[in-house]
C-alpha cells in the first residue's frame, strides 16, 4: 500500500471544512496544513481535524514536502493565481468550483497540469452526487431510455453563504458563475457530453435591482445533436435550496430533487436494465442501495467494536428484546388475545441495559 | 494503527455477499475466508473479492488464528448454533437477522458474548439506515418535537429471494420473524426504547392460503410509557418494496420511506435544530448532506487519481468548457442575442478529449 | 320537471353552513329555513344565502309546508331526537356525522324512515369524495387489482372546530365517535362492504391525560372473508389534517391522500381499465378529469355571460395577444433570433383591456 | 328565471363530447343541435345527450331560432370562418382552442363579437381549473408571495388524439400551435397579465426530424415588469401527460402539478391569507374543499334521492354497521380484549341489505 497522500486545505471557511471532513476520513489520505489568512479560521479548522501545521503562507504550504495535494477554497478571485502556483511547485491540485474566472484562466491551468503531470480537479461535486449519478445512468441506458432531447437543470437558492461571494471583486462575477457552473456541467453530463452551439441568457437582479452583479438567470443550451438544455440559476430563491434536475428521451424519462421530493423518478416503457422490479412503467430506482439500507453503517460499526472496543450502535441485545415480542406476536395470532409482556423475563442477568439507552447517533 | 480485522464471511447467498461488498472496501477489515457447504457459491463470492481461503468447514474456519469476526448468513435455523460455536472459539461474531429463532437462543448468545467479553452484533441495519437515523434524530429533537406517541413501520415485499426463507424447517418462521424482527426494532428505536408491555397481532395467508406459514401481519404495540407502535409486514405486497416510517410526537411529527416518496417528512411548529432554513411548518431535512452533494466521491477521487494514477471521473477540462459557455451566457444576457460557440477555440492543444469521453459511472 | 325541494337547516354552526352553501347551488333545491337556539348564528347563515325562514323553534320547521328535507346538523347528542321527530313529520332527513350515538338509535331511525318511505341520509361525505371514489373503482377492478385483504384508513386532525364537540354531554363521546364513524365506514367500503367479524382497539388521552376522553386510537378489524383492516384516528396529530387510505390486493395495490401528496396512487401489473396510458405498473390516475381540467367551470361561465351579461372570467381578447406571441415564437424558432412585441399592434382598437385586467378568481 | 341557453355543438369530436357533456349538466343550459360532416359521429354524441337535431349544415345551425350558443370544435382552421359566420348570425360562439389560426384572424372575431354585443368565448380551460386557480390565488397574495418575477410553465403528452391535428392544412401548425396556446396564457395569467415584450423559442422535430411541424419547442417570454417566462411544450413526452406550473416571488413560491404530485405545493415566509393552519414556510393548500370532501355529491345524492326516488349511494344502515364496530371498539379499548360481533344483531329487520350492496359509482 502506497504512503498516505498529504493534504494542505488552502481557505478555511465553509468549503475548506467540507473538504477536510471528507478527506480526513479518507483512510489513504492525510491532513497536514491548513492556510488561511485568517488565522484564526485555520486554527479552528486545524483543531476540528488534529492539522499539524497552520499557517497564513502559500508559499510555506507549497515548500512543504508532506504535501501532495493542494485544495483551494479561498475566494474565486484567486483561484487561478493559488492554483497555478501550487502546480508549478509540483503540487496537485483540487480547486472548488469555479475553477477560474475565465476560459483563458482555466485553458492555463489545464496547459500546466498536463506538461507537469499532474492531478488538476475541480468542485464539481454534483455531476458525482449518488441521486444524479444514478440519473445520468438510467439517461445512459439507451434500451429503456431512448435517445436524450431535453434536460433541465435548476440550481436556486436563497443566496450565498460567505461575505466574499457578493464582492464582485473576490466573486469575479454574479449567480451566473457562482451556480452556472454547477447548472451548466450538470446539463452536459445529463446529455452525454455533446457539444454546445448556442447559448441564449436572460439575467435578473430580482433581490437587488441596483445590485451590482445578477442574482437570477435562465439560459437556453443548443447542443450540436440537436437536443436542448435548459439551465435555471438563482439566489432568489423562497423556501430553501432547490437542486433539480430532468431529462426527456424518446422512449424514457428520469430525473430527480437533490434535497426534496420524490428522491428519483423515471419512466420507461421498455424496462431499465439497472432498476429492480416493477422495472417498466414509471419505476421507484433506489440508488446506493446497501448504504441506504445501513449496511455500511452497521458493517462498519462492528469492526470499530473489535478493533476499538467501542460500544456498537445497536446493542444485540435489542434482538432478543424484540423476538420476546414477536414471540408474543406468534402467540397473539394464533389466540386472537393479547399477550402481555412481564418485563423481568427468566431473571436472567442481561449484558447491557434491556431496554433504552442512548441509541441516537 | 491496529492490525486489520481478519473477516470470515459464513454463508455465501445474497447476504453474504452484501456483508463481503461492505467489509471488503472497510481500510482496516481484511476478508480471509469464505465458507459454504455449496462451494461453487463460496468459489464465487470468494473470486469477487480476492478472498484467499474456501471452505465448507466451520471448523476450519474457527481454528484460523487470521479470523477476527465471523459474518453468519446462513439460514436462521442455523444462526444460534454456528453462533454459539464461533463466540466459543474466542470469535466475534456478526450473524444476519434474525439473530436466532427464539428468545432463549439470543439470550444464550448475549451471555456467551458477555462473558468471553466479545463482539456480537446483529443484522438490524435499518437501524443504521441513514434516512431513518434522520428521522430519529428529528424525533429525538424533544424541543421540536415534544413526546412521541405514535408509530407506525411498514416493512412489505414480494416475498424472499432465497429459497430457503420459505422452508419453515430452514427459515424458522413465516413473515413474522423474517420481516417483523426489522419492523419491532425499527418501531422500538423510533420510539426511544421505551419498553413493549403488550402485544396483539394478526396474521393471514394472502398467496398461499393453505401454505405452511404467514405471509402477512400486522402488529400493534402497547409500551409502557403508553404510546402505541404499529407494525405492517407483508411478503405479499404487489409493487415493490416498501419500507415506511412515521412518528406523531405532541409537537411534531417525522417519517420516511427508505425507497422512495418525499425522503425524510417533518413538520414542527417549534423548529428542529438540525434542519437548515426553512426549519418550522412542514420542513425538508436533507440527510448525509456531505455525501449526498457528491463531495465524498469527488475528494476520494482525486486521493484515488492521485495515488493510484487512475483517471478523474469528471476531467477538469469540463470546466473549461463549461467557462466558455458561461462566458457565452453573459454576453447573451448582455445583449439579448443568441451567440453561438465555436467549437475549436484559440487553437489550443487540450489535455483531455473535449468534450465528451465515457463519464457514466 | 318536479317542484324545487325545499330545505330546512337545524343547527347554524359551521356544518350547517357547509350543507346550506352546497344545497343552496343545487339548481333543484331551495333553502326554506334555518333553525338554531342562537339566533345570530341563524340570522347570519340565513342572510350568506338569502334563506326566508329564521326561527329557534324545531316544531315550526317541521310544520312548515315548504320543507322536504331537514338538514340536522345540531351537537350529535340531539340527532337521534330530532331526527326521529323530522321523519315522524314525514320530512326527508340527512343528518351530519355521527348520524346517532349508538347503534339502537340508529336503528330506531331507519325503522321509521322505512315504515314512512322517506329517505334518511348520513354525513359520510369521505365515501363520496371523487379520489376516494377514484381509490374505490380502483381497487374494484377485478382484473387489476386481484382482491383486496388489507386496508388502512387514517383520519387525523389537530382537534374539533366546535366547543361542543369536546363536551362529552354534547358531543358523545371522544375522537372514537367523532373521527371513528368517517374511519370505519371509508375502511368497510373500500373492501367492498365484507362483514365486520372481530374487533379490537387501542384509545389514548395524548393531549390532555386527564381529560374526559380519548384523542387518539388504533382500530384492527377483521372482516368475514379474511381480509384486516386498519383505522387510524387522532385530534392530536401535528401538521394539519390528514386523511389517507391504502388498500393492498394480490394484484395491484392503491391509495390516496385526501389533502396532499400524490393524489392517487396505484400500482397493477395487468393494468387498470380506467387509467389512461400507461396504465400498468405505477400509474397516475387522474379522477373528475373534464372538472380538473377546467371545462365545467369555463363553459358554465359562458353559459353565465350569455345569460346573466356578467363578464366572462377569461376574455377572449387574451387569446390574441398570446397568439401574437406564438407567432413571435415561430418567428424566433425558425430565425434563431429574439422577436420583440410592440405593444400596440395594427392600430386596431380592441374590444377589451390588452394585457391585463384583474383575472383573479 | 330566464329561459335556458340552447347550445349547438359544431364538431362531434373528442372534444365536441366533453363540452356536450359538461352543457348537458349545466340546469341553465340545453343542448338542442349537433353539427357534423361525420354524420355517423353526430348521430352517436346527438343520442348519448338525447339531442333532438342532427345536421351536417352549419347554415342550418345558425337559422335555428332555438340556438343562442354556438359551441365550434372542429379542425382548427375552421374556426375562424365558422366562428365569424356564428357571430354574424347573431349567434354567441365557443370555440374550443386555438380560437383561430392567427391574431388577425382572432381580431376579426374579436372585433365581429364586440360590434354585435355578443359573448365570444374561447377555450382556454386551464387558467380555469381549480388546481390553478388555486396556484393563481396563492400567487396573487402579495402579502405572502411577494412579487411574482419567473414562471414556469409545462404542457407535454405523448402526442394529439385526433388525426387531422397531425394534419397542418387542418390544424394550422403544430405543437407550437396545439400545446403552446394553453401555456402561454397560463404563463401570463400566472404572472398577473403583465405585457410581454420580447419572445425566444428553439423547436425540435423529435419523434419525426422530417415531419412537416415540430415537436417540441422551449419559450422565453420577457415581461415588460422585468419577470421571466418560460413554457415547455411537446408532443414528444413519455409516460403520460405533463400539466405543471411554477411560480417564485421575492418572498413565497408556489406551484402545481395538475395530474400527478404534490397537488398545489406553495411556501411563504410571512403566510398565506387562504392556507389552512400551517399556514407558513412550506404548506399544503387544499383547493375545491367542500367538494373534495364529498359534500357536494352527497347532498346532491339526497336531493336526487327525494325528488327522484333513486337510491342513495351510500344507505344509512351503513352507520349502524359502522356504529356497531365503533361500540366495540370501545369496549375493546377499555378492557383491552378483542371484541367479536355477531352477524345478525337484536332480530330486527333492517331496512337495507347490511353489509354490502354495490356501492362503487
Amino acid at each position: 500500500m502506497s504512503a498516505p497522500l498529504g493534504v494542505a486545505v488552502v481557505g478555511a471557511g465553509f468549503m475548506g471544512g467540507v473538504h477536510a471532513e471528507v478527506l480526513a476520513a479518507h483512510p489513504r489520505a492525510q491532513l497536514v496544513a491548513v492556510c488561511d489568512l485568517d488565522q484564526r479560521a485555520a486554527q479552528e479548522l486545524a483543531g476540528r481535524f488534529a492539522v499539524p501545521t497552520v499557517t497564513d503562507d502559500l508559499d510555506r504550504v507549497l515548500a512543504d514536502d508532506r504535501v501532495g495535494l493542494v485544495v483551494v477554497t479561498t475566494p474565486n478571485a484567486l483561484h487561478a493565481d493559488q492554483a497555478a502556483r501550487a502546480l508549478r511547485a509540483g503540487r496537485h491540485v483540487l480547486v472548488e468550483k469555479p475553477l477560474a474566472l475565465t476560459p483563458d484562466e482555466i485553458h492555463g491551468l489545464l496547459r500546466l497540469a498536463t506538461e507537469r503531470g499532474l492531478v488538476l480537479a475541480h468542485g464539481s461535486n454534483f455531476v458525482q452526487s449518488p441521486k444524479f449519478r444514478r440519473v445520468r445512468e438510467l439517461v445512459a441506458d439507451a434500451e429503456a431510455f431512448g435517445t436524450p432531447h431535453l434536460a433541465r437543470v435548476v440550481v436556486r437558492n436563497a443566496g450565498p453563504d460567505s461575505g466574499w461571494c457578493l464582492d464582485p471583486a473576490l466573486a469575479g462575477g454574479g449567480v451566473l458563475l457562482d451556480l452556472g457552473c454547477h447548472a451548466v456541467e450538470i446539463c452536459r453530463w445529463l446529455l452525454g457530453g455533446a457539444e454546445v452551439r448556442a447559448v441564449t441568457a436572460r439575467s435578473q437582479r430580482v433581490r437587488r435591482p441596483d445590485g451590482p452583479v445578477e442574482d437570477q438567470a435562465v439560459l437556453l443550451l443548443e447542443f450540436a445533436d440537436g437536443a436542448l438544455g435548459q439551465c435555471d440559476i438563482s439566489w432568489a430563491c423562497p423556501g430553501g435550496e432547490e437542486i433539480t434536475t430532468e431529462v426527456l428521451g424518446t422512449t424514457g424519462r428520469a430525473g430527480a430533487d437533490l434535497w426534496t421530493g420524490m428522491g428519483v423518478d423515471a419512466f420507461s416503457e421498455r424496462g431499465f436494465a439497472s432498476v429492480w422490479e416493477p422495472n417498466k412503467g414509471w419505476v421507484r430506482p433506489e440508488w446506493e442501495w446497501v448504504r441506504a439500507s445501513g449496511y455500511v453503517h452497521q458493517d462498519h460499526a462492528v469492526v470499530e467494536a473489535v478493533l476499538d472496543s467501542v460500544p456498537l450502535p445497536h446493542s444485540p441485545a435489542e434482538a432478543w428484546v424484540s423476538s420476546r415480542i414477536l414471540a408474543a406476536a406468534e402467540e397473539s395470532a394464533a389466540t386472537g388475545r393479547t399477550v402481555e409482556l412481564t418485563s423481568t423475563p427468566n431473571g436472567l442477568p442481561l449484558p447491557d441495559a434491556v431496554p433504552g439507552g442512548d441509541r441516537v447517533h
